[in-house]
């Protein structure tokens, strides 16, 4: 009945509230996949300018045409500056980008995920198809369980260790896995001699580093002896996006090393990282550099308890 | 990796540009199913407020919780003011409602349904469970075919014909079925004696008559001696609708006689029409009232072929 | 830096959640004034499809080009119905609209607004111009202070009593002016023997008049002997609304008479109201008609402590 | 009327189409100026998000909170790697920050700035206060001129010349100054012997860089011995954004160097800007310097005309 036009306007949108006042919007193909979890609502959307998007409690998570930024970026640097990394031990990563990553490295013999969402996972595991066979690996263990029950119960220790958890913000699940004393007590512990721990850590831009990466930063260099950030612009995410490493060994490697390593340990070629582009994501802007300097602020279980969550 | 929030806000939207600086957005549970034809673009969506909703070209057509007041207001009215409706002749009504509404009358013998695109049909046919039956109907002839050319070459008359079709909008495929030379030498030889024709006539409210809907209505009066023009607040459409009864018999029931008839005739109950509804509904505001006695415009062919349809 | 582009779209915005799921948005031309007052958020903005617009709380009030239909619904049949209005208060009212509509009627010698927000009040003074004579006329009684308290105090009775607030939502501030005992022991005692009173009663479509057009209808019937609801499209809400008018004394006029008593009694032309259009207004449609009949719920103290604001 | 809601969202929105199906929103305070000259619409927005923002066109060209990065990124490199830069000529730049920064060398003697549309520069030295300084400084020679036509007739040369303007993009206004002859024979002819030209060079996102950055590039590197493409992210711009330097003379400094020659000739501290963080910046990550090296696409005459520009 309605009026035919020729040349219509896309009409099936995803938003996202970046922050309070600013917005992404994506059009959409189709919604392909949703679910509702113990902890969380997913979605598997297909978008016309990022492709397929998992989408966790209205927030993105991880888009087809770039997720291999933040996955690379998350995983290659401390692998690369491990002078032999075998066994690998992946806080939440329910996805299955992360594991896929690190089963590129030829010398892994060891990968635990521990994510404490099951649910979370086998969507994933369904409907990813890119990680079908990370999750298949026989080396890949996967483990449903709070990650720091898990690393608290068990005796091994690793070679490198990764966080890729929800940012940690006030009353969120996550903030007791970014305090000096889970670095402290529970992460420090658990690695090999030369162990290095890297996570992600939040938006990194030139305005949003103070949210939580500055902090995530200012946290580890109370715990560890070498500390390095690194930041990378991820269009899905409409920013940049933080990672920090840490080890007690030094942690430089001159682009030409990180790319003979690559081209000695990893399977395939990276689509993103090589020896420039870390040197690049590790020098940060003026800005930033400066910030993070500064910072004073360490999350600590105090601060937990003070939201509330120290108890748990 | 971002901020789990509770309480996030929905996320998948239709959108659509009721004008040009005028939007209408429905919270989507899914994009049920999508289509290309020869002619349109077609979707079915699950959205929240609305049901499922039938889009055309960026446009919607119908949505499952409110097409019944306008498939009702398009179908019963005439069916009712005459005296005995046999045979029906749809020009358009692909999607399969105004059929079923027809159907639900127990003295119609012969029911025919024309329109230009077979996918549409079959689309509807496929996913619009409501209409599944009517589709079925032994008494329901499936035309694929031009409207104008069917009833052209056709030798036999209707008691009503009801126009289903997209507005008669400048360069739009159905222009020339809503002209007055169509009404007259078109649609006028095909109804029997007593016979009525109805269209839907595109928006009715206060300042949205104008765009159509008085035209349609005056164009009827030059070549009807009795044109009853109604209108009714259809929420999907973020609007008022509006209809246009025609015929060279009085049309004049009152609302008891309405109700009886309906009675007699009509299965089943109606959700939104009676005899008061159709009182209130074919007494217009003021202002729409007076806009329609005023109107001067009469949609013919050399308007039509301004536009570049003449020759079709 | 960015690309020009000819043709580009619309690029600012008024967006309105009319429900959670459901989004209306005007194209903007400017904001023209802000304003934050102790009880509310005020905004006055210059919008494409229906021109100033005033904004409260987030929430559409009224809209410069369609505001004549609520205005002149609320205003004209009640003091239609009365044999001589002589005296009229109006609960809330701030905007100054329903004043000027009242300020019409050659019989008004009294006319007391009483509206809680004087912010308000001065903000549309001073920025709605088409009701500045309003404003000023030597007629109008402006006080600030709670509707309630005020006709509680109040010695003298009213011909008229108009309810111009905003609606009766659980732990709203407006609640308990729309329950069986405000209107027993509160309006009925100041209205004049043969007053009427008469209130904006909500949204009044097909789905959403059972949100709270129904229960107020029904409460007033509780309290008064004729009650007579009536609804129009008002195309800037993108819905149907409603008023309902009651009194002891009956309610019933002709068109033909309403016509007469607008020509003898009211300044100027109305543009949306006649008698014709008070029928069609006043005859409901099925689905609401039954609806209406069949409501049971009372809005009562009771349900009012019950959200808390009994004490009130 | 309608319901007073606390904590109701925000309610108008500046909204961007980045793409085709990728929107970016902003919350509005206020809709400060708007104007349409001869070439363009303009608009001076206060954002919450981004503050005062710029909008031609309906694309944002500037938000006060991080147009920093831009300008700093458009003009320091090139008067820094420069021994002396004393003249300056600006195509473009009627916002009138490229001349601020400029403005802050010691030793720049000569600037002009040459635009083409005098009320787009009459709208920003009325609005944008932070500017108002650089428009009266007695060094800057404004002229209302297309850069072509203006560069061409003039006969004196400059140190540094800077293209401050829209992308080059098909049909575009712009496109005739990013061809290869126009660097060859209008601005190199301009340039005194050392002389660095500097350009905006469009989006430079892993994805958007092959719109019109990778493509400037190699333009440049066919008139141009060395020629230096950089990037950074700019939040506002949703996107990485590019420049690219290029001179007959080497661009080497150390970060060092590049700190030494900012603390002796820059009035003032950088906000985003210094050794490291160019060091950074035109570091390219793998998968853009990859596209850069391999780009094969020049801007010519030839293809403009294509577009039927060639003429103008």
């Amino acid at each position: 009945k309605n009026h035919p036009l020729t040349g219509y306007r896309k009409s099936c949108w995803y938003e996202e509230e970046i922050e309070e006042n600013l917005r992404w919007s994506f059009a959409l193909n189709s919604i392909l996949h949703t679910a509702a979890t113990q902890y969380q609502d997913i979605a598997l959307l297909d978008t016309k300018p990022f492709g397929k998007a998992l989408v966790i409690d209205g927030k993105l998570q991880s888009a087809e045409v770039d997720e291999f930024i933040y996955h690379e970026c998350l995983v290659h640097p401390a692998l690369l500056h491990h002078s032999n990394a075998k066994s690998i031990f992946i806080m939440g990563g329910g996805e299955g980008s992360t594991a896929r990553e690190i089963l590129r490295h030829k010398n892994v013999e060891k990968l635990v995920m521990c994510d404490i969402d099951e649910e979370v996972v086998e969507f994933c595991k369904s409907y990813l198809t890119v990680n079908r066979e990370a999750f298949c690996d026989p080396i890949m263990e996967l483990i449903i369980n709070d990650a720091r029950a898990e690393l608290e119960n068990r005796k091994e220790c690793f070679d490198v260790i990764i966080g890729d958890l929800a940012d940690p913000i006030e009353g969120g699940p996550c903030y007791k896995l970014y305090t000096k004393s889970f670095y402290e007590f529970t992460i420090k512990p658990r690695l090999n001699p030369g162990g290095i721990f890297v996570t992600q850590a939040g938006p990194a831009g030139i305005f949003s580093h103070t949210e939580v990466f500055s902090c995530i930063y200012n946290t580890l260099r109370q715990v560890f002896k070498y500390v390095v950030p690194y930041s990378a612009h991820i269009p899905s995410y409409a920013d940049t996006w933080g990672w920090v490493m840490a080890s007690d060994s030094p942690l430089a490697l001159s682009p030409e090393e990180i790319d003979l390593r690559m081209k000695q340990r990893i399977k395939g070629e990276n689509r993103y990282l090589d020896g420039k582009t870390f040197s690049s994501a590790s020098t940060l802007s003026k800005a930033v550099r400066n910030s993070l300097d500064n910072e004073t602020e360490v999350y600590t279980e105090a601060t937990a308890s003070k939201f509330g969550w120290g108890m748990m």
